[in-house]
């Protein structure tokens, strides 16, 4: 096979055969085809787009072309849960408990963060002595032994993906939803998922602009799901304003701990039940959506679900008072309140702005081996729809710079749109694609 | 600017401004802009297309790359020719020096050749002693004096077109319109022409395949002329066998030379007085095509063309004797005749195939450092449209080795098409897009 062939195909706009998708992922993995040549290819795949199959090939090579997490141990039912991301997301640090407190086992290797804030990773590494980096082995047997592990990659999972991934990045080549289907897909596949719930984030802080683009990646990842025969459900969630009240590592940290105790935040609470319901379904412990989310309210109302974050930490050697005593989270040096300079209503939050200014005052990270200022972040006081005075505070800027802290008290006045007219609070979940 | 959004708009189909082609060419020349960003812009243009104007832009910005060669000292009307490319084309051989038997200025840089055969430069250093490294000083005085000079590429031109035109062969990026004229306008402006004609040929033995690609290409070269304000003409010329009975460096010049000395091949006339009499027109020697031709053919039986050849050889250090005899020039060690199988008429021999045996016995290159065996190559002895009796000799295979010369002769025994029904002799000129 050439690769100079397979280009001209698929820049023709004919369907690419496995063996010729697997052949370019295989190869350009080994680095025997370069990067130009899969420039080319992935630009030509971007226009004239890919058959069902042919993403489907794709997203199952690429899961394959590195070491596959083999979580068979744990039966046929092996749930994964995964956010096309946004901003305020601190979903996973709740729900992996939840899920766990059910007896479902939850074997999650997580990712870290790029822009706005930390990824789940980073986010437990707030917590003193949480170590993420732990063999593939001491990982299974806490899931046999308390059935929750959450770590990083310590695998080399899906290396084609990582490639493609930051070739697309440089080439004008993101916002592809064959691409993006693929990736998500590879990468959770190739971490042992064998059912997977996907949260299909959309609005300003999220890769999909709008409910069409979501639902249409949405349908691309079930039909991966089916041809791939790994059950999948796509919830559709919205993401024009920031999920929740808090942006920032240890803010949202202190956020999710606070949820698990009971204060739950209402657009966090209907995402968290939302995805949970589907996440018990597909594990086989219950085909009532409306069920399920009633028993995830009592797991949290009895402290199991509590209690499961707590043993979590305490086996990966985290510091569990940090989740009893949420205060002991470091703060940062300054908190600015915004103050409203009209009365009405909130009628934008751009969670993409306010995810942009989270990372500009430390939140997030540009490179990956750039640090990550734990500390800092910001507090949402109002949301959109609620009703706000003349100088009331509209949210809290946590910064470790002062100049950064006034910039930001600034940015986020203008990026708060406050209205005469009132608007409804939008609704959190969009759809469900079973 | 900024690559990743030029990338963008062209993916999405919309006019890149003069100011972002600009851009990517010079950014591109200087390495500023990777190999893996470049491919990917050429891919979305190879799909997407160019409007005029883009290309045009392309053209002129590709033109400026690198060094640019002055020749405004021989006036506005400084004429060249340029073909695209076929097997037995020996026309800049024969048409130069007959274009300076008129007192039209020839001052041309030739390149060398890729793939079946040699170039033209190639093809003038079989001459013993033909100099085509001079400085551009001497090659200016050259053509002062003597009113010719044929030289290799002294100058650095066009630089950007060599390294997109090195990229496109390697993503399956050759054979899109906007790129192939482009390149080939952007090289004959750098090498300083302001009038330019065009040998578009089509057919197996060339890039365009059909008279209607050849076309299309020629009306956007002629385009990219008109706004680039270099008049320019294309003659659209017939390459489904090769041109003339040579193929071959050293043979394809001892035809040019006998062409001079009055023994022309038709089809090889025919082409040599079409581009020769839109040469002088442009020159602003003659309006009238017919009377060019006349003109031409008179050049030629008065001797003068043929003094003209003498003439620059012998200033470029050559050593003429072989041109008063060909029969010193190195021939192969052996020449076998093909014979044919069956009686009746030549329908077919495919230029690209014999072009193809000419490259497998040594008369071209793969790389540019690749030696070229100037002796080697093939005579046909009967072309499309001829009658043969079965045994009758087709053509001869010139080779150096004696197992590559049993194989082609087989090749080009299987090459040649007979069938019994008459096939008229192809036309040789197609078309001229004026």
């Amino acid at each position: 096979m050439n690769i100079i062939e397979v280009i001209a195909k698929k820049r023709d706009k004919k369907e690419l055969s496995k063996q010729e998708i697997e052949y370019f992922v295989t190869e350009y993995t080994k680095n025997n085809i370069t990067d130009y040549q899969a420039a080319a290819l992935i630009m030509a795949i971007y226009i004239n787009g890919m058959t069902d199959e042919e993403i489907t090939n794709l997203t199952l090579c690429m899961a394959h072309s590195g070491e596959m997490l083999d979580l068979s141990i744990f039966g046929k039912n092996v749930v994964d849960k995964h956010s096309t991301g946004g901003v305020g997301d601190k979903v996973t640090l709740i729900l992996a408990p939840i899920i766990a407190s059910f007896g479902i086992p939850v074997a999650k290797m997580s990712g870290r963060g790029l822009g706005f804030t930390g990824g789940t990773i980073d986010k437990l590494e707030s917590i003193p002595g949480y170590c993420t980096n732990i063999s593939t082995k001491e990982f299974i047997e806490n899931v046999q032994q308390i059935g929750i592990s959450l770590i990083g990659q310590t695998l080399n999972l899906a290396p084609a993906d990582k490639k493609i991934y930051a070739l697309r990045d440089t080439i004008a080549c993101t916002d592809s939803i064959p691409l993006i289907a693929s990736s998500i897909m590879s990468k959770k596949i190739a971490a042992g998922a064998n059912k997977i719930v996907l949260d299909v984030t959309c609005g300003s802080g999220a890769f999909m602009k709008n409910y069409e683009e979501a639902k249409h990646l949405s349908q691309t990842m079930k039909k991966i799901g089916r041809l791939a025969e790994k059950e999948t459900v796509c919830v559709i969630s919205n993401m024009e304003e920031p999920l929740g009240y808090a942006v920032g590592n240890n803010l949202e940290v202190i956020e999710a701990v606070q949820f698990l105790k009971q204060d739950m935040k209402e657009d966090v609470k209907q995402v968290v039940l939302e995805l949970g319901a589907y996440m018990i379904k597909l594990a086989g412990y219950g085909d009532n959506i409306e069920q399920n989310k009633k028993k995830i309210l009592q797991k949290i109302q009895t402290g199991e679900a509590y209690q499961k974050m707590v043993e979590l930490v305490k086996r990966q050697g985290g510091d569990t008072s940090y989740l009893e005593h949420t205060e002991k989270f470091e703060v940062a040096k300054y908190r600015l309140p915004v103050i409203a300079k009209e009365q009405g209503y909130i009628t934008s939050i751009s969670a993409r702005e306010v995810g942009e200014l989270s990372g500009s005052i430390g939140a997030g990270r540009m490179k990956k081996e750039d640090p990550i200022d734990e500390s800092v972040g910001i507090i949402l006081c109002k949301k959109i729809g609620d009703f706000v005075k003349e100088q009331e505070i509209l949210a809290y800027i946590h910064a470790n710079d002062k100049n950064k802290a006034g910039q930001a008290v600034k940015k986020l006045q203008e990026i708060y749109q406050i209205q005469k007219n009132k608007k409804e609070k939008p609704n959190v979940i969009l759809d469900v694609i079973m």
